[in-house]
């Protein structure tokens, strides 16, 4: 624990912790890379999974211009998918296999931390998805791992993708909650941003492997947020769980 | 079990089970008459339960007919109590007393057989919900009762109450699968009506004491079901789980 998380009290009128999920909850990266060495051991997955990743911040630009109409985080992957296997060697992919490994999404591996802490935080909060993922991809991935949500939300009940005000605030109008009474547990400081301007309160989580070994990702501490954990342990211990 | 019941196979491809929940999950009128007789033990609970879920269609049609614009149930709620408090000797309740006994809905207790049967089925199918009350109110009964569900969904999302077609055919859209691979489970023809028609299969449970025990309901079978249960161990069974 740092110095300076130390120093903030943590807030003692939070009833919900949403939570942002990939890269929060579950290792896309390591997942990917792992399933990518079982089905196809001859290509890069690591290159794969940044590519995949790389393209859905475009992905979802496209949907929230205009450009395209509402689209699931499904059918974007698979958009992405289908312009990036050529180039990684796996363009002959049939229709199922391509399917099949689209719903990598939903087969993703928490990190060590997360059952363990969440169990701890349910116990005393209402936990609930708040992420770009859509319902069935959350669901399904939820109940392979194991992830006790007690209620899964989504940009796709919203129809807007975070960090638009209308994924927060339309999180804190279901709970009829007060947006201060929400808070943001995310590995992402533009999510946390987005979240603090529409009056949640934020926790970041230190996820320095996100994108792999080969690429630590830097996660030193941001004043601007109400709490900053190594872990969901730490966030536990943090919320007197 | 019954005979009629017994006739049909339980369908073998279906994947989530979606459940209503006010008389099929929980003892709405059991759980008010309790709540009432501590709280105002001088007025007669069985007619406030009664005459509160006899407004809940008529306040529904005003919104779907466009009447009034999107309300949540819980506005719903509130809108028949202070409706019908005067006629039942409660109209000096004031806002504060107000909004907790509104909040009863988010209190009601599970009927004897569901936490069991849930447990049970949940090992095989997605268990998620399909109900017009708001997400909110699910999830906060869902956390007090201990309610398993993989994902909290509600007429909110789809902007429709049942038995519209939107919240059925949303409701299988949001798990990207046929309407055949989804079964209803409830305890009103109504609903299980609106979603055969939409192509979910359906499953009635007999939940005689729903309207209390001085007014039992009707709950022979009908045919056009594909199973009739009397309560959800039943559901297990014929289900395989």
């Amino acid at each position: 624990m740092n110095v300076a998380a130390q120093s903030r009290q943590p807030p003692a009128d939070v009833e919900v912790l949403a939570f942002d999920v990939f890269g929060t909850v579950v290792d896309w990266h390591g997942s990917i890379v792992r399933e990518m060495a079982q089905l196809h051991p001859q290509v890069d997955g690591d290159a794969i999974a940044l590519a995949w990743r790389a393209g859905y911040k475009p992905a979802m630009a496209r949907v929230m211009s205009g450009e395209l109409g509402w689209t699931r985080i499904d059918d974007l992957h698979r958009l992405i998918l289908d312009a990036i296997l050529p180039e990684h060697g796996l363009a002959h992919l049939d229709e199922a296999q391509r399917q099949h490994l689209n719903r990598v999404w939903h087969r993703l591996d928490p990190w060590p931390d997360v059952l363990a802490g969440l169990e701890r935080l349910k116990k005393r909060f209402i936990l609930c998805t708040l992420s770009n993922g859509n319902l069935g991809l959350l669901t399904r991935m939820a109940k392979r791992a194991g992830l006790p949500w007690d209620c899964v939300l989504s940009a796709e009940v919203f129809r807007a993708y975070k960090p638009d005000p209308a994924a927060y605030l339309g999180f804190a109008q279901v709970f009829d909650l007060p947006p201060r009474r929400v808070m943001l547990v995310a590995a992402h400081h533009d999510d946390l941003a987005g979240a603090r301007a529409c009056g949640l309160r934020t926790a970041y989580i230190e996820r320095p492997l996100e994108f792999g070994a080969a690429h630590p990702k830097e996660v030193s501490p941001r004043p601007e947020n109400d709490l900053h954990c190594r872990d969901f342990a730490e966030l536990a211990d943090r919320l007197g769980c």
